[in-house]
């Protein structure tokens, strides 16, 4: 989507962008039963946050290892108003047999031990984790340094970066969704290294985050006296989500991410080098037309802002080529865990189920 | 609502809260026309945020004096995805003759001068400023300091605390919406004032609010680096909230605001003298029973924080009596802009129009 | 002091406050060795930052248990600078056979276990922790929980709220440094209670903190995310700096913080019944008079605000009395960590140490 | 200076990092009139904070056009105990007559329309905007837009990096002090642009500020409520201190700042090409040589932080080279008011007095 010169009002949008065509006739009707494996983390409750009011998934069971029995409202009091009488439970794999499809939010390194068992009984499942999102359990322990004990799944798996890989998402069963960091800088490259317009070397992507990112475990690093009022750099070389990024834009890249005094919301700077005359104008228009019917991506020349996309599943570009240095610079804003985890897993799943592909995922941010 | 002890996790409630069936049959298929007059405030903007996803309510205009001509997208880009091509439009009378309800968000002093005009061309009209609240001129004159100049339409204004007036808010063509502050601790005290188990006179109410409440406007003490790691109080002894809360509660109240370095949220803590022996144990199950069926209210035994509002209609509630000192202590916490302003004017709307009092109003909180 | 109206610049006073005369001549020479037991909190590392530009004291030794063998430059990168080459060590007794101070920041429970051996061989101690400041073993065990090991040593603690008690604390050799929250209201309503203008019944203290007062260990509630955007009441009714607050005024206190998303800083605002016609001028010139020759006490008509007071050892303090409901508002701001802490003890250290009381205490607040 | 491995603790060093035998003997013992002009901004509020704290600086008079005749401590009440009967003044220049050395405070284009007169009536000047940071008139018509009206004067004008001008600075009686930004990547690129380790096309600095960059009046980029939970990029290809940074480094820079929501700090994360095999080794090794005798620069493998400098006139500095893509990645953290301003302004007029380089100025920084 492109914010363009404006019109006397009409009738608006609604927070969930215009149907793009992708579900059947009559998906907007279904109800579809889902649950979520290791639901107690920040994405496992976004999901939840997102699901309360989603027109077509209903959440049949949450489970969280060491919260299991915790009322969802106490360990989340933003969700207790529309989940009173809800509490997480203990996993076990009967419980996706009665729903079509599963969210797995644990920690990398879990969701490889029972996906063999989770994924024949859910059907469908969308994993949040790392484990899936590398082509190769070479590559797997390459940057996570663990040995993959599934690999016998990693050729089903399907990237879930939806607007690079959409048609494959529709018909996977098994979707693992991108980490945190990746998807803004490759929604804002992958247009000009697909078109070979620059160097596949020596990209840089330069992105600070939210806090949200590092999870809810308390941790020296993460503790409102450590964050506030602190900007750091840190994963100096080698954050595992430049494998991702080389994986989406085919390109060599260094990855520099930064920890901002916020709760959430990724900016990332990437600087790649053009490999023929590149100029501003062009670059936007490119983004533009990439981008012209996507509901979750909007290209404007004003510089983007977390804050824009606050709890929304929208991402926000904006390019720039220097006369002077001969650098592309483009910029990307994104809600960590909506459009960089939770939402953006929704809207695999509801690809994935046949629905709506905007169902249930707002555009509007939080702002102020 | 009650947050109540854990069970086996059934279907969920969705972020609207459950049908309190005071719409008619059908109601929820209408889609009603309405406007905005001073939308590029704060309080517009969240209007147009959770417009965006009310299934009935569809944005036909949005007024902004300083701001006609400017695209909703470039004041607020959160809202750019929802509302291409939608611009701010100077105000005319004439733009309230195809809505079936206006909502006003402008500046106090200003809605008095345009409701005699703006009424009955709309119809229906929800003031979210100061004008209309007081019941009498020389009450306004009082807080305000200001000739109130439409006194003859103070008798018909409905004062909007939805929970406390529901049925004259049902039939009302004005309905004149709570400031900011008083929703939470009027919410709280007046289950104790109205059944005579507090002492009406000497009711402290202590309250910190996030720095929205002040308005976008930049102004020497809400820049960043004056609120930033900064608490402080303001508007001592004579903050014109003062006057709401005693008209709510009947009671004499001394009232102290202060700002805390966040965006939105207000928490209220209020002391009151009990006339006879009340204890921790009566004044919860007072509260719990007054708000059993109200979808928008959570009383727990644990402290409410702001945090469980964010972008949610919901107000949170809790009491302690104090065996040692006597004092009744009642705490409350929303957000300013939604149940302290915009969520609480469409709530009112949806009654207005006959609507699901529900419609279209988030009862989940973004955390974190 | 006060702030009074303005006059040509004339040459500034130093960030130290002017001599107040309680050292001897000669005061100023001394070079005095001090250690820090427990210096790895936040207490501690405030010691250590405040110590750093101290001109009589010199830091000799500084343990940590669990950081026994750290570089303080590691554990606290803000004083790499001047502490290069300096780690914490183990505690042992003999430590303190060498130095004429020490500052005991250890964690409730724990100095009464050691403070019989440790005082003998310091000769004087200054404790930052809870067990010397309530006068009897039964308060420590009513508020605490806890039965006191060394009672024996009670009688010869003095409380170290230096304005209040500065010469008791000159000829001490054990100092109890108060908690955070009482110096603030304190310093506002002894003036009050002491001259009995004020009932001492049913006074309320109403304060804001910011997180450092919870300590450096990694906690639920208090990582960036759970605090940020967030203000709530916790500790409601038995909070145990209630006693400390009833010690100091008198009086009987319902006391109710919370926790606000700033590193530092509180500001408390109290109420009281005035016994008689008290007026918000009298209340003001009361407070300009009790701390007029105090060099760290600011009595201003303004609202205090506790970025005013950030890194420096001064109180803020104003009064109004509203002639509608009859309270006594009594606001104090401090910096939790400086006179709330650290910056108090050092405070008593050079009284006790015969050196000038303000030696190196800043006065000046870090703005922006 | 360089934190090194740990010692057992033995004396510590002051706030004050170690005399580098700059002054002459018996430099400590002067005391020296100073004047601000320009003195209500941030820059010139942050002087008065560090010079109330200085043994030889005393403040003779402090400028402030907007704030005429306003009592320091009324608008920065963070001064007012140190600062209590001090008004700003109205600029004239027979103020310069009785002082030794002069802060100018002023925005771009203010200072060079008064250094004519002023230079020769106070003898010496430290100059903290921008009008003299740049060797041409062309210049600064290119990077600031308008013609220079005192290019005779810009000759004599020294470029204040202290550490990298120290000779110049100490016999200058004009130094422009280097903007917030471009002292710490040029302290951090430096060692390896004059050593022809690096390229010196195609450098990439990507920075982080706290808000009160921005200065202190209001602006609607700099509310709160805009800048708080957000992060954003700016003044993308054509920032003015790209200038400065081509300066100091004689290579072609490109340049994005970005905004953090704190209040302090600049975080710089700088990316250039190695001409030969360089490894992290070998690039913190030079980075130890470089600065070891340096008081104000902590050079260390561990990644810089804002807040380790909050406050502090210190400089932390790591690199890092990457093997895999081949870059040299050099990070540095600082506090844009002190040695990104006023520290180093205060570090320049020590030098250019005779006095100690390090006088006054904290080395330890504020945590939490």
């Amino acid at each position: 989507m492109t914010t363009s010169s404006s019109e006397t009002p009409g009738t608006t949008h609604g927070s969930e962008a215009p149907h793009r065509g992708t579900g059947p006739a009559g998906a907007t009707d279904r109800t579809v039963r889902v649950g979520i494996v290791g639901a107690s983390g920040y994405t496992g409750a976004e999901l939840m946050r997102l699901l309360a009011g989603h027109p077509n998934l209903e959440i049949a069971f949450a489970t969280g290892a060491s919260q299991a029995g915790t009322p969802v409202g106490e360990l989340y009091p933003s969700l207790a108003a529309a989940y009173a009488n809800v509490a997480f439970v203990p996993y076990e794999p009967g419980l996706a047999d009665d729903v079509e499809l599963v969210f797995c939010g644990l920690p990398h390194g879990s969701s490889m031990e029972l996906m063999a068992e989770l994924l024949p009984r859910a059907g469908k499942v969308v994993d949040l984790g790392a484990d899936f999102r590398l082509p190769s359990a070479a590559g797997y322990q390459q940057w996570y340094g663990d040995v993959h004990t599934a690999p016998e799944l990693l050729d089903q798996a399907v990237f879930g970066l939806t607007e690079l890989c959409r048609d494959r998402v529709s018909e996977a069963s098994l979707v693992a969704n991108p980490g945190c960091y990746p998807t803004g800088p490759s929604l804002g490259l992958v247009p000009f290294t697909s078109a070979g317009l620059v160097e596949l070397t020596g990209i840089i992507v330069d992105a600070a985050s939210g806090v949200s990112g590092a999870g809810r475990p308390p941790k020296p690093n993460t503790t409102f006296c450590t964050v506030d009022e602190n900007f750091t750099a840190y994963g100096l070389l080698d954050h595992r989500h430049t494998a991702e990024m080389e994986l989406t834009t085919g390109a060599q890249v260094l990855f520099t991410p930064h920890l901002a005094p916020m709760n959430r919301g990724i900016l990332a700077t990437s600087y790649a080098r053009p490999t023929d005359d590149l100029t501003t104008a062009k670059a936007l228009d490119l983004l533009h037309e990439t981008y012209a019917d996507e509901p979750f991506v909007v290209v404007s020349e004003a510089g983007p802002s977390t804050k824009a996309t606050l709890g929304a599943n929208t991402v926000h570009l904006t390019a720039r080529v220097d006369p002077r240095t001969g650098w592309l610079v483009v910029i990307s804003a994104l809600d960590n865990l909506v459009k960089g985890a939770s939402g953006q897993a929704i809207q695999n799943a509801n690809l994935m189920l046949g629905l709506r592909e905007v169902a249930g995922l707002p555009t509007v941010g939080l702002m102020p």
